[in-house]
């Protein structure tokens, strides 16, 4: 048995980063991450039983920085417009110094096959975060009486959609900074 | 040269919608369309130049009985709440009798491979109607001064954030029905 080791698992998982992001969910193979870094493709079956458990290993791998990443900063004990406002920022620096992680996870969520082996984006920490969040508010009276799992998922897409049409450079910054769609989330959020 | 008829045409896209939905784009290829309708290979391409042409073309097909069924229905010059309903329960109504075609239009259109070849959504005839509708209200001071593009955005998200969570059985209709998700858009975009 080959002796495993943690630089040369990070290594298939950064090589493997690299081909899903320049060529996409649909080229992607093995074959090729092991001619990007130089590893015998046998070597990478050491460590992966197959493109699917690989693909599954680089999503965890990004998903666990991301989760890192905002449960470090995120502070949802502030008044609730301060709050998402707080959200929203700490997801535009994330999405500023860390787009390949997000685009992994994005790129991986979007397939039907390997959504199934993923763990479920209402088991994400900081989705369940949010929504328990959102629920204390709602029991205030705060927050719209909206299913959570639907207003979750909309403060989710308002702060994506601006990430998307930013990275297909359809809108700029300058047209809309991220702080600027606080007051219209708020407005949909809280009564 | 072979003779291409209509009813041929359309047995290739039916078969190739049916393929699509049940074995996912990464598994799409002609050879199981191909069995799937009984129709010798070679005749496919007769049609269709290659597997992106066939499946730009079962976009194109589903995409054009969705502007038609929405260009039939949505009334904008109605008072802004009214025309928002007025979408949102046309959208509702297609996609309870023509899910497939949202399936498929959805499924194609996170293809980055194929995004390239088919029409961007910003040329949708649907998304500049909404658009204009959009800019004409903000001119009156109606609708929130942001960038066009993102409010569009944020409608399209609200109503598919609505419908995946039912698809997917997240939520039932009992719990949210599609009516109520009006109100917190009218939040969101009026003024």
């Amino acid at each position: 048995m080959k002796i495993k080791t943690t630089e040369q698992y990070n290594r298939i998982i950064q090589g493997a980063t690299a081909i899903l992001l320049t060529e996409g969910l649909a080229a992607f193979s093995t074959t090729k991450v092991a001619k990007h870094i130089q590893m015998a493709q046998s070597n990478i079956y050491v460590y992966f039983k197959n493109k699917d458990d690989l693909l599954v290993s680089v999503f965890r791998y990004h998903q666990k920085k991301y989760i890192q990443f905002l449960v470090d900063r995120i502070d949802l004990s502030l008044p609730p417009t301060d709050a998402l406002r707080n959200l929203v920022s700490t997801l535009d620096e994330f999405h500023r110094t860390n787009k390949e992680s997000l685009d992994v996870i994005w790129s991986i969520r979007q397939s039907t096959t390997l959504r199934q082996l993923i763990p479920k984006v209402s088991d994400d920490q900081i989705f369940i975060a949010i929504f328990q969040w959102l629920k204390d508010w709602q029991h205030q009276g705060t927050v719209r009486q909206l299913p959570l799992m639907y207003l979750t998922n909309l403060v989710f897409s308002a702060i994506i959609d601006y990430f998307q049409l930013i990275d297909s450079k359809e809108m700029s910054p300058n047209e809309l900074a991220i702080e600027e769609i606080v007051p219209p989330l708020s407005a949909l959020l809280f009564v």
